[in-house]
């Protein structure tokens, strides 16, 4: 560690002109992790190589325990915030002696659930096919935390200091909605204030273009689940008679959604905040590559009338899952017991999850449901035409930055510096993060700085890592770090 | 075989008063079933432990082969019946010298496929619990061919004979929509061409009285694919544009049939044939035990205005099953690719399932569905706004027997002899078999008569025998063998 500080210390002056800088940090970057390509790798496959669902406590600390050690591996002392039952949140900081500003970089080291069966290679065994990277969360979000540490390692072989105090925050639940995130920043205020946040999560542009969001949507969600006989039954004795739970279930969501993406409950866009004028602008220069990933995606038509960029910046609701019986070779003439779904609202400026929340309920309830929080016995299934058990699970609200302050200029010219193009802007991503509660009551700054590629299968199966991304993301943070 | 031949011929002249035998029977059936209750559930046991599904090949020759060495034990060759890439059809004969008229008893001894996790004791480990015997087939449908031999037995036993000739029949892909039956029937039509033929398929009534019906509805079935983008995508970035297969689904199911049962497809119900006055007279006198279910099932409501009875002589379209993406622990908030549903048509007079399944597809169309019968491609994907895989299952029409024939009214007569009480008469039972093709275009009476509880988990996990049906059945086919 002495050493390290040393040799920034040692290079502090070179530091110069801040427009040069980014450059000169990018080409170091390049340098190096040309040179380094197999052991940056190695460095990432073996983070990957350990399974992250954030429920899953012994292997998130076992996560956690990594980074500390890729730290210190570097000579970083990085410590565990702990907030009890949450997996701990990992801070580092690299200060440069004098600097007065702090920026820190946020990303997560848990990743989403996994349905093993429908991966090529198992999600946590990491394997390279066609210059990607396949593993859970090779995209979302440890590759940022790997590309980060090499990015400080190209500095520090190049000799080139920060030209900020440097804050590393990784967390460990925010695919479970981050539950905890409000109290950590909270609790540990004062190392946890920053002057701003860079938010590594999330994927660069289609057009593999970098891309900065100054917003994100909210999010929450919900388990249901409605009733139908209490055993399961012929369908021939009783069909017609006994009502099948899967035919109210499809009839109460195409009631919530149209298949346009229209939210068709009540009241529900009355609390939306129209896209402003400026955010508008900077959508109308953003590329238009709908045709391209319509293409890609095999899509015979899109939902809603608008380009992608405007849909993902307008309220939705997703059917995440639905089940209910059995289809295919375990379909059998019978009328279920129960239908499950499972859903995510995604929220925009100024929808809050406890009025969206209410909103659905409220819909639920005029369609003639009696709804319930645990399962339901006999004598409240007999007592109730309908029933619902609706389970919501942690939610948070929306979040803007002005595109136009200092800093949210700052970054979008040292991006522009660093990829060799002018950035695509958005003015929130149709993702969520917790981004709002970095603001702290919209005085931070935040902005996103994502580095993997569109085409990762986030949250899916077999998610990976365009390597070239990578490499491009590790010039970029380098640029940051030395030119922000 | 020679021993019981001699014993029947014996005690041939012993067949005395027609209206006297059928009690007489019910004597030596109840004598021995009190007496062998053990060897008995015994046999019923051994057979059950054989797993049944008509896919199942060699299980499905062991259960062939299984029936075969009850009939040997018995001293009775019964004979395996062949046809191409189907299971074995069972036939044995016990003939009544002198007799003219033949009837055939059919049972299948094929069982719906199963969801072992949903069993509390697994489907083919017999297990009595509370009176009951839980296997699969317990009650559908291999309890009635024992208690077949069981009534032969009790019959040889007490030295009376058959008042005619008995055949048996048995199937073994009922529960696959009996697709070679026909071919059965054509090809051994010398010695498939009985007089009458008995079914023992399907519950006896709710009210645990005997219950005979005079037709059953017809069937046919479909899996359901629709799709969504080429691959899974993250709700946040994606969603609201790119379409999600599993709102198409739900909007598309809830326009095909109401939450109150109707079935919404244009021209649905324009091939129906009312219900006539004799066939309403005969509802009108089956006990009414619709509240007993609903409070039973935990219902808060049934479907439809009618009653149970009424209803299942409706055409029925009822949802099997629903899957796509992932609910509870396992959701992700993700755009799943595909979603799955499987669906039944109980088809009645004089519907036939080549034209409701054309009138289904029409409407699937309208709604703007491309269908296609195996997995599209991306091209056809991307060239259709809306992409359906559409795949029928094998159907049949309905079928009804006149409920004032002679044969008829000499069936109800026995049941009511044997059971002591008047049975209940249903113009047609609410589940499917293949009725049709042993009325060989109407000509040949068949009637069914069931002997198992109602609430028998038929088709679902948990299926089980009420083992005082057993008992009773032995009695009831005891007295039809004599008393015809």
């Amino acid at each position: 560690m002495r050493v390290f500080f040393c040799a920034l210390l040692l290079v502090a002056s070179a530091a110069a002109a801040v427009a040069a800088t980014p450059g000169k940090a990018v080409d170091a970057a390049r340098r190096h992790h040309r040179a380094n390509q197999q052991q940056i790798l190695a460095e990432l496959t073996d983070f990957l190589a350990i399974p992250n669902v954030a429920s899953d406590t012994p292997n998130i600390e076992k996560n956690a325990a990594a980074i500390v050690g890729m730290f210190a591996k570097r000579g970083i002392e990085a410590r565990l915030l702990r907030g009890e039952g949450a997996p701990p949140l990992v801070v580092a900081d690299v200060p440069r002696k004098g600097a007065k500003r702090t920026i820190a970089f946020y990303a997560h080291y848990d990743g989403q659930p996994v349905d093993p069966a429908q991966w090529t290679s198992a999600p946590w065994s990491p394997e390279i096919r066609g210059g990607h990277l396949y593993a859970r969360s090779a995209s979302d979000d440890k590759s940022p935390i790997v590309a980060m540490l090499a990015a400080l390692d190209a500095l520090r072989t190049a000799k080139i200091a920060p030209s900020i105090n440097l804050k590393f925050v990784f967390e460990g639940e925010e695919e479970a909605g981050s539950p905890h995130l409000d109290h950590y920043l909270d609790r540990f205020a004062k190392e946890l204030s920053p002057d701003a946040w860079i938010l590594c999560d999330g994927p660069v542009h289609q057009s593999r273009r970098a891309l900065l969001y100054f917003g994100a949507r909210g999010v929450t969600g919900a388990e249901l689940t409605v009733y139908g006989p209490l055993r399961a039954l012929h369908s021939g004795h009783y069909g017609n008679w006994a009502p099948n739970p899967l035919v109210m279930l499809t009839h109460l969501i195409a009631s919530m959604r149209a298949s346009d993406g229209r939210i068709l409950i009540d009241g529900y866009y009355d609390d939306v905040v129209p896209v402003s004028e400026s955010e508008r602008a900077a959508l109308a220069k953003a590329p238009a590559f709908d045709e391209e990933i319509r293409r890609e995606l095999a899509l015979g038509r899109t939902e809603g009338s608008a380009t992608l960029n405007e849909e993902i910046l307008k309220p939705a609701l997703n059917i995440r899952g639905i089940a209910g019986g059995h289809v295919g070779a375990r379909a059998s003439n019978s009328i279920p017991t129960e239908a499950h779904a499972s859903f995510d609202l995604r929220l925009v400026p100024a929808q809050s999850p406890e009025r969206a929340q209410s909103l659905v309920e409220r819909h639920i309830v005029r369609r003639g449901f009696h709804i319930v929080r645990e399962p339901p016995s006999a004598e409240v299934r007999g007592a109730h035409p309908r029933v619902a058990k609706l389970v919501w699970g942690h939610g948070y609200p929306a979040a803007r930055t002005p595109m136009d302050s200092l800093i949210s200029k700052r970054v979008i010219d040292v991006a522009m510096v660093a990829t060799g193009s002018e950035p695509v802007l958005l003015p929130s991503l149709g993702g969520s993060i917790p981004m709002y509660l970095f603001q702290r009551g919209g005085k931070v700054p935040v902005i996103g700085v994502p580095i993997v590629n569109h085409d990762n299968n986030q949250h899916a199966a077999n998610e990976n890592l365009r390597l070239e991304n990578l490499w491009q993301g590790i010039e970029l943070f380098a640029a940051l770090f030395a030119g922000m």
